[in-house]
């Protein structure tokens, strides 16, 4: 007889944005004449970039002819999109990447939750809390997380690094020495930063204890200010610890198109083994190539109007993320990130859990976003709101809010 | 200090798709001036129907106007896709599969390689002997298979159903009872099949002893003969025992384009749990949903001019496979496959192994296939030549070939 994965069973519920999803239906088809406005879900709203629309068309006619036909991309992705990477996202910063240390992928939520199956169930995860629910529940279900505690939110098994008004969203680092740590900075959900020389330390640390960092930059595109690192190896000594995630969702609006890589640097080793192989491995075995199309629209983001129109994107994003934040603020509440990421974090306000103030903010303003309690035992008390959304819409549930 | 998944270590060698493209780059850099025909890998050479083209032009407009943008597409797949599939795959073959029963996902290779994951890890999978290698390398990943005897070449804790000529390529029922049964029909790579028949034996069989059936249909759309089932869902009970899976890489020739889906009845069950909330749980956690263009794209397919055209590309590869199969049967070649199927297989002449005859083939016709022995122990002594080439080419090959 045939048993199931177990751990499955342990995961709390259903995947937080399900959930959020299926309230907000409930709630749209008792409220027909409600407009409600999304800023939950990091969703984007622009429609993709000319360049990339021009892109997709000229490969969509290359699908169409023989002689340019593209059948089984080769494994790694196409080398002209992952030239372009290593030229642009690491070699204009300083930092030498070989094409063959980059995997293209299906997009950043697919690496972030695959990449943890190269290594043994005996390792111990640390994660920020709060935190993307993915790299904790892909853990779960590999086994790694011990049992859930239902009263305190946490798994026995994972080492929990508060990330708190008190310590400004930055994790300290963690006093039980843990195996595997997950960095994601720009932050989701916080959007919280740290300093290269922060960062530095998180390498040296890693590289002491002989922990692996997975470093999800998602929103590097977003970073505004000076002396916030682009990537984790303009820290020295990173090609030794760390796996970088990488996505073409929010920088280029790809959420619904599917794009991403991840970096495993040859040096990464364990013993004789390079962590490079088992990736290569595991993309081989385990998943056949992102569509050509979708490559050589992502090429296409590298290009001079690629670059320039996606540039503009993310500086209509965070307008909006200007107007939430001091929208916010202006109404009394206490808000953080917003400015070198699209997320806004701000406290509940009159002590109502994350999930009373969803239901509070749906109901009164029409306006979805995402309860802080979703990402973490100390996510509880706060909320998320997103940049996505368009200029009007987000003006409009700041107003609303405002006058709550 | 962090720890790898040591299972990736028992893997024998790469993958067998890269140890013939490193083989075949090796020899044309050799022999720059030889013209190699490539009828190994299962890839596809006719481009796009023109019907999937104009559906991809106008879902890439789509995404360039801001009304009509998608962003991330709903967990299971756009219920356009959904629709189409349960109606015309399913319905139409008298079967009644809910669109929540269907998971749109980004290719054949992917999900039978991810399915393991949502069952034990103490379960023994049956697998036939040869088989493609994708099932067995998944479980390897996964630690349910054993240690690998290099003299054997097996694993000690997977159970085999050889398919020989003396059993007319199709497996027996295992004297050991397994957990987990794959099965591949039309089959890759021997391109042997079974009635409807002989399939209910099956289904009855694991329905008995408790086991799930992982049914890779992939090439379905190739059967051309009466009383083959298209769908193991055309037998009784299968409902409470098979998960199926399907591609549209062959049929519709989305080798590059990546689109597939998978089918997990509400009815298949493990106690109280239904796989196919495990299955939707890991869709939700390890997977983003296939890109709108592309879900668009497969909607194509399912237009009367998509099916029109679409079988015209299949008649044009099964015109291959007979040119294949006649050919090399007029040069005294033993040869079965190629009739409700697009892979030929052949018994290597002269005692030569698989690789032996690889090489030969390379060195001498310079055709590249597959050696048998690469899809498992079984599979010594014989080759697959796949029909996906080109007319012209295939002609050529075979000429070539009987010219030896």
């Amino acid at each position: 007889m045939f048993k199931i994965n177990e751990n499955y069973l342990k995961l709390p519920g259903s995947y937080l944005f399900s959930t959020i999803g299926k309230k907000v239906k409930e709630y749209a088809l008792a409220n027909p004449d409600k407009k409600i406005i999304r800023l939950g879900i990091g969703d984007v709203t622009l429609p993709l970039a000319p360049a990339v629309i021009d892109a997709l068309h000229v490969a969509v006619d290359e699908m169409a002819r023989k002689e340019t036909f593209k059948g089984y991309a080769p494994d790694l992705g196409y080398e002209f999109l992952r030239s372009a990477i290593a030229e642009q996202d690491y070699k204009s910063r300083g930092v030498t990447i070989a094409t063959d240390e980059i995997f293209v992928s299906d997009g950043a939520k697919s690496d972030s939750a695959n990449i943890q199956e190269i290594f043994g169930e005996n390792n111990k995860i640390a994660v920020c809390d709060p935190v993307y629910p993915v790299y904790v529940d892909s853990n779960v279900m590999a086994g790694r997380t011990g049992e859930y505690l239902v009263d305190s939110g946490k798994w026995t098994n994972v080492i929990y690094m508060p990330c708190t008004k008190e310590n400004n969203f930055a994790p300290e680092l963690p006093k039980e020495n843990p195996d595997i740590i997950y960095l994601c900075f720009p932050n989701n959900p916080t959007g919280a930063t740290i300093t290269k020389d922060e960062l530095q330390k998180w390498v040296d640390y890693a590289n002491k204890v002989g922990a692996v960092i997975i470093y999800d930059a998602a929103y590097e595109a977003y970073i505004s200010e000076e002396n916030i690192p682009h990537t984790i190896y303009e820290c020295d000594g990173s090609k030794t610890c760390a796996i970088e995630i990488r996505s073409y969702s929010k920088n280029a609006g790809f959420t619904g198109t599917r794009l991403g890589f991840t970096v495993v640097p040859k040096k990464l080793k364990c013993g004789d083994v390079m962590l490079n192989s088992l990736w290569a491995r595991r993309h081989g075995t385990k998943f056949n190539g992102a569509p050509y199309i979708m490559q050589a629209a992502g090429a296409a983001i590298y290009s001079e109007e690629g670059k320039k129109q996606t540039k503009e994107q993310i500086a209509y994003y965070m307008n909006n993320a200007k107007v939430i934040r001091e929208g916010l603020k202006s109404a009394g509440y206490c808000v953080s990130g917003g400015v070198n990421a699209p997320y806004i974090w701000l406290e509940t306000p009159r002590s109502l859990t994350s999930w009373e103030f969803f239901d509070y903010l749906l109901s009164n303003a029409n306006v979805v976003g995402t309860p802080g309690s979703g990402f973490g035992p100390n996510g509880e008390g706060y909320f998320r709101l997103t940049a996505f959304g368009t200029y009007e819409s987000t003006l409009e549930a700041i107003e609303r809010i405002k006058s709550l």
